[in-house]
């Protein structure tokens, strides 16, 4: 292991937080509230041990893939743990644990909330920071350092490939830097979009930029007690439903509009398996509460039960109403969400769509098999063949997630709340959606859980906002060993 | 498809089913209760299918795999539709589904009711047969058809593969009827053996046979509405609890031991973590309900957690208490044991220890991958290496399951009943258990869910039984399709 390489990258990271700061500062003083002065606080250890840490250029800058996933697993914790400092410094958090929860359920893009009253945070610095930590964590914060920071000799593939989403991370243009930064732009006009279009539907400004944010992460954190259901405002939640929906999708796809090839984003097997599910279930889910909790209104059924959907599919968690007490069928759907997650290369969670039709395809093929063995066939997706690597790697992926699910599920509930929150609970935080069901359902939170159980579940947001691989190889003794 | 052969198999088995009905008949006369009457009523219509089935000899007697995969579905789905034939006449269930239920459920060794008053059965006939599908079911029906009928002209192989739980079906010795024989043989001594030590434990003979062909089979099937807890006898619990671990175990261990290769016992990689599982798990759980559940009593404690460890994990469901008053942390241990289930070779259900192994050397062989990527190893698992065919096998195995279960539990959360209830009545359905937690606990019933529900629930037991793809391929069009 080249930790000196590690520490290198880590320290950079930290002086880019930091810097990002400024932002919070920024909105501080425009707002009025005057939290100015946390993040003035924390800026000062950040800056120390970021300058520290990339003050030195390590001998051997060649990055193996070790080096790739410790570097990107430590960073995020870093990340966490210094981005927790202004939280801290309010004295609005009961605990350290709560404040580092918060913000690696921030930066895994997660939103599931540890506060029982978010409005207290008051809209200013420090709640414009808890939401922005969603923006910068939704696409990642290796990708912006790699887009916008001059380049680091060719540890750019390794860092990438292991922050970015997905089982197949795609190029749009040859060049790492550029694609890095062509997806970045696109993420923020869609962004700006999204923020015009909820400003037009009469949301205020700041509220606007928060869920704006929100939404484009596919985090969930809301400046609002009861999440967009707040605002009473139909158009507000089928605007958020609609983007929430897009910022699920592969970004490499949005490329492709640009360029102006539309039947290669239509013909895309993933998105249209994607927006199958989720019309699928909007109508199962509207068809089930209509009679009983919209007063046979459709319009408010398919309203609620899209945006649902949405907000759970991409992972992002607000919501506009309480679905902790619809029909148990309708939750059953919603936990299936939580699991099957957006697409690939999106900034949501989730085992993600494209790995699930690889295993569905395989399925099948190993079905057809049993019946015509002498016939050989291969899977394929997207008219290319699925190779058996990249199978065997969904596979294995599927049983580790399922795994740490298990796992930690049963760590949580040493706590003593009941199956459906412990199930829900985990099952949220590794697929980085937001609210479970039960006692940590949409109007609920996780301050209820021990400090233990809070930090089983920052693990799991990390490892499912990382996929996996980068958190679990920091246990493995032989990470650790000099390697030369 | 050669639709002729798997008819052909399918009337043996009938065939063989009307002469096991003999045996209730006879315990019917010898206990007095009378209810033999309902035997012969069904075995009218089963011997006359059964022979028509069977009289005439299909011209083509090579069997293919999917000729072997559509034998052992149908057989099974018939001699479950005939075998609760019985409970219908007898009028004491509300519906044909519910005896359908039932039988499967004993069959397929789960040991789910939907009766609230078993005992209302009596001890004779019917009561004699419902425990014994579980004897039968939990070696395998067309196992015995093949140890103990003429020879079918080498189609044994196909259908001895479909039927045999486990990832890598061993033969003990090299003539499959042999095999069939030998394992048919320390099943069956080890069934005697164990009605001894409960009636020495002073269980009531009728009551003794009754348990221990429910606990060979791993069904857990009892006589008592209370199931083992209705006797208050520790040493029971204790014969049980160990008897039931013991046929959770590959068999062709035991042959091993026969030829007293007591190191080749011991030496086994998949024995070892099951013990240990299970140790672990008592231990956990004893230390969890000590003191509010046992007042603060270690022997009754370990005694309840090892036979409930070893009820669930063997995929039994005898109860000697009702767990579903234990504390959460105690339950999401036994819904652990129930997805993981017994050891590959045994009547035991779940996905089994072996696959997990599997799965985890895989697991860990890809993080060592990713930490030297030039290192180039296999896994391995009892000395040999295990090859990639096999690990992609487990793995598919291990998806479809999950989503079978996905699915199902979607599908029966139709009826309203909660989470808990819902997940763990498709998991325990799928891994032949029994109980669940919630409505359908230990002292619960399956009665209250619908006759859809019952029928999925159904599904999920002879799916999981038969090792998930019989039943699959029955669902795919060009199974059926005439190919010559």
């Amino acid at each position: 292991m080249n930790i000196a390489l590690v520490l290198y990258v880590v320290g950079h990271v930290l002086c880019m937080e930091a810097v990002l700061m400024l932002l919070p500062i920024g909105v501080a003083f425009v707002t009025g509230v005057g939290d100015w002065m946390y993040f003035v606080y924390a800026m000062i250890p950040l800056v120390i041990v970021g300058v520290l840490l990339s003050f030195r250029k390590p001998k051997v800058m060649r990055m193996r893939m070790k080096e790739g996933l410790v570097s990107v697993a430590l960073a995020w914790i870093f990340l966490s743990a210094f981005g927790a400092l202004p939280f801290y410094f309010s004295g609005y958090f009961n605990s350290y644990v709560d404040c580092f929860f918060e913000t690696v359920s921030g930066f895994t893009t997660t939103g599931s909330t540890i506060l029982s009253d978010v409005e207290g945070l008051k809209n200013g610095g420090l709640m414009f920071w808890r939401s922005f930590t969603h923006w910068v964590g939704g696409m990642g914060i290796l990708v912006f350092v790699l887009a916008f920071l001059p380049n680091m000799d060719g540890s750019s593939v390794q860092l990438l490939r292991a922050e970015s989403p997905g089982p197949m991370p795609g190029k749009v243009v040859p060049r790492l830097r550029e694609t890095a930064r062509i997806l970045y732009l696109i993420y923020f006009g869609m962004t700006i979009l999204n923020i015009l279009c909820l400003v037009l539907a009469d949301m205020p400004l700041y509220d606007s930029v928060i869920h704006a944010m929100g939404s484009a992460g596919t985090g969930g954190f809301s400046n609002r007690n009861l999440s967009v259901g707040a605002y009473h405002n139909p158009a507000a939640e089928w605007i958020l439903g609609v983007f929430m929906m897009l910022f699920g999708v592969n970004f490499s796809l949005y490329y492709l509009l640009l360029k102006r090839d539309v039947k290669g984003f239509f013909k895309n097997a993933e998105l249209r398996l994607y927006v199958a599910i989720m019309v699928g279930v909007t109508l199962l889910i509207a068809g089930n509460i209509v009679q009983d909790y919209c007063g046979g209104s459709w319009n408010d059924a398919l309203r609620s039960a899209f945006f649902q959907a949405s907000t759970i599919m991409t992972t992002t968690g607000y919501s506009s109403t309480d679905f902790n007490l619809w029909p148990v069928f309708s939750k059953m759907l919603l936990l299936l969400l939580m699991i099957v997650g957006a697409c690939a290369g999106s900034t949501g969670g989730g085992i993600k769509v494209s790995r699930l039709l690889v295993l569905f395809k395989t399925v099948k093929q190993e079905i057809r098999h049993l019946i015509h063995p002498r016939v050989v066939s291969a899977p394929r997706m997207d008219g290319k063949i699925i190779e058996t690597g990249v199978v065997r790697g969904i596979l294995i992926f599927f049983f580790t997630y399922i795994t740490i699910a298990v796992v930690s599920m049963i760590l949580v509930s040493l706590d003593g709340f009941d199956v459906e929150t412990n199930v829900s609970a985990v099952l949220s935080a590794l697929g980085n959606i937001g609210p479970g069901l039960g006692t940590v359902g949409p109007m609920g939170n996780f301050g209820g859980y021990s400090a233990f159980s809070k930090l089983v579940l920052s693990f799991c947001m990390l490892a499912g906002r990382l996929e996996l691989f980068p958190m679990l190889i920091l246990f493995v003794p032989s990470t650790w060993r000099k390697s030369y």
